[in-house]
């Protein structure tokens, strides 16, 4: 016997969605992926890409709705106005923003604007990933979510304090397609495995320069020049240049963090990440980004009364 | 009376080529600008393209060439291999490479290979600008090219000792058409200038960072979300924030010197680095690259012989 759900939740991003029915603990009872993100969705009508993935799911017409990620901002189908840090966790989950005429109550979750002149900041949709990491109630905290942009967010006592955004993927990507790195990396770089050798060295000589990533990033043409690096080890050398530095300025900027660093990540990324941190002597609590993100969403539909009490 | 030339002297890139007749001092009595660099000239020729010029300036049959650049690199016409730093100014150019099979006598002057396990590096071309950078013969110095990978070069006693490379103006063109700061700085941003105070801001923010600039990247993007940056300012913080965290990089590495630095640059990028330097607290010494790279040549074409001594 399948359990009713209790909620439909979604993340909704700028090229991709995921979609989820969760019983009231956040068990999933059905799931779909699609590629109708904002831009797919500003065309075909937000109303109609929903409903189409909840009918495919069963999900009842009185179902509510929770969503997080691009889908909130002014480009999406509401804005869900960006919370302002610091701010606590609970206090921004119930921000979620009403999206008004339809007979479901669907909201969605807000993004967190950091509001300082020398490091503003964004994010929309990581909010939640970070609501549900299962931090501590009390103590401060740190959270690596690695991606794209990469973000990390010093937490204390439920409370963001900062955050900070590291474009380590997206250079990743256009380094090796549109710099003098892609005659290094070659047109197809095999997938970069924790265990190469070239990604821990490059990663540690990262660590050791505080975040400074563009002293290094030549060398590893020279590398090839000069020392015979071969395409796939460029690539290994180049993610391991990248993380080893975003891990050595995010320590920079936040200092040590007593409790280990939560790191929300999955696949390959969370095995790179996971040795990165490693290299710079970071103990670390590995939380599942997709189990993270449903919790986050189960977490914001209680906060805001979709769904019954504490499970 | 027009002066009999002494020497034909060739800056010969990857895209771009301009030739100088000059006289046995460096004074320029002739000169040609081409698009036929290494790309072009790997089709026609180089003796081809060489002559053509050499023709359209009326230059003597049995005039000699001296050549710096990618001409005399493994895909150029002769490979003029590295020499390998620490190494003595005029023996770097004591080691020119000579074409054969010309009458003329033509010599390439080598690169330089920095053949360090963790800090790899080569130049071609830069070597001969650092020779006619009017270096005093005593004393450590640093020299500071700005360009799309710009070079500072650690020189004592007249010796090479070290040098990095910062692919400082690679970095803003490609962030600039296909990163996410594309959104920022839109289709076509102004050119920078110096006098900019967000060019100034970020370059301090820079500055203050030691070379990190990733952790600001992201940041541009949201100044322009949460605090109206318009999209020429955004390209003016992107500029400062790229030569800060060279100049703080560079800094880092070859510590404070006792003599300005000597800022090899011409143009526009003269200008901001100069800007840049001040904001940093560094004297400087302005050259002007095109001055400095013929002053190299002919101390190049006097080192190899190819004309008297000093002048």
């Amino acid at each position: 016997m399948s359990a009713a759900p209790a909620v439909a939740a979604l993340d909704w991003g700028t090229t991709r969605l995921r979609a989820w029915l969760l019983d009231g603990t956040g068990k999933v009872l059905a799931e779909r992926r699609g590629d109708d993100g904002l831009i797919t969705a500003r065309e075909k009508g937000f109303a109609t890409v929903l409903e189409g993935h909840l009918g495919a799911m069963g999900a009842p017409d009185t179902l509510p709705v929770i969503i997080c990620g691009m889908a909130g901002s002014r480009q999406g189908w509401i804005e869900a106005p960006y919370v302002t840090v610091p701010a606590p966790i609970g206090a921004i989950l119930r921000g979620a923003a009403r999206v008004e005429g339809s007979s479901r109550d669907i909201r969605i979750v807000p993004g967190l604007a950091q509001r300082l002149t020398e490091a503003p900041d964004v994010m929309r949709g990581e909010e939640t990933q970070l609501a549900g990491a299962g931090l501590p109630a009390k103590g401060r905290h740190l959270v690596c979510m690695p991606g794209t942009h990469s973000k990390w967010v010093a937490v204390a006592d439920g409370t963001v304090e900062g955050f900070g955004t590291w474009p380590t993927g997206e250079l990743f990507s256009v380094l090796a397609t549109h710099s003098i790195l892609k005659h290094s990396l070659g047109e197809r770089p095999a997938p970069v495995s924790a265990d190469s050798r070239f990604f821990r060295q490059w990663c540690e000589r990262a660590l050791g320069e505080g975040g400074d990533v563009t002293s290094k990033l030549f060398a590893i043409r020279a590398a090839g020049l000069l020392q015979d690096l071969q395409p796939d080890e460029a690539a290994a050398a180049l993610s391991g240049l990248l993380i080893g530095g975003e891990i050595a300025s995010a320590r920079r900027r936040y200092g040590a963090s007593e409790a280990p660093v939560a790191l929300v990540a999955s696949g390959a990324l969370a095995t790179l990440y996971g040795a990165a941190l490693g290299f710079a002597g970071l103990a670390f609590r590995a939380v599942d980004a997709d189990e993270a993100v449903r919790a986050g969403l189960v977490e914001a539909a209680r906060e805001n009364g979709m769904i019954g009490g504490a499970s």
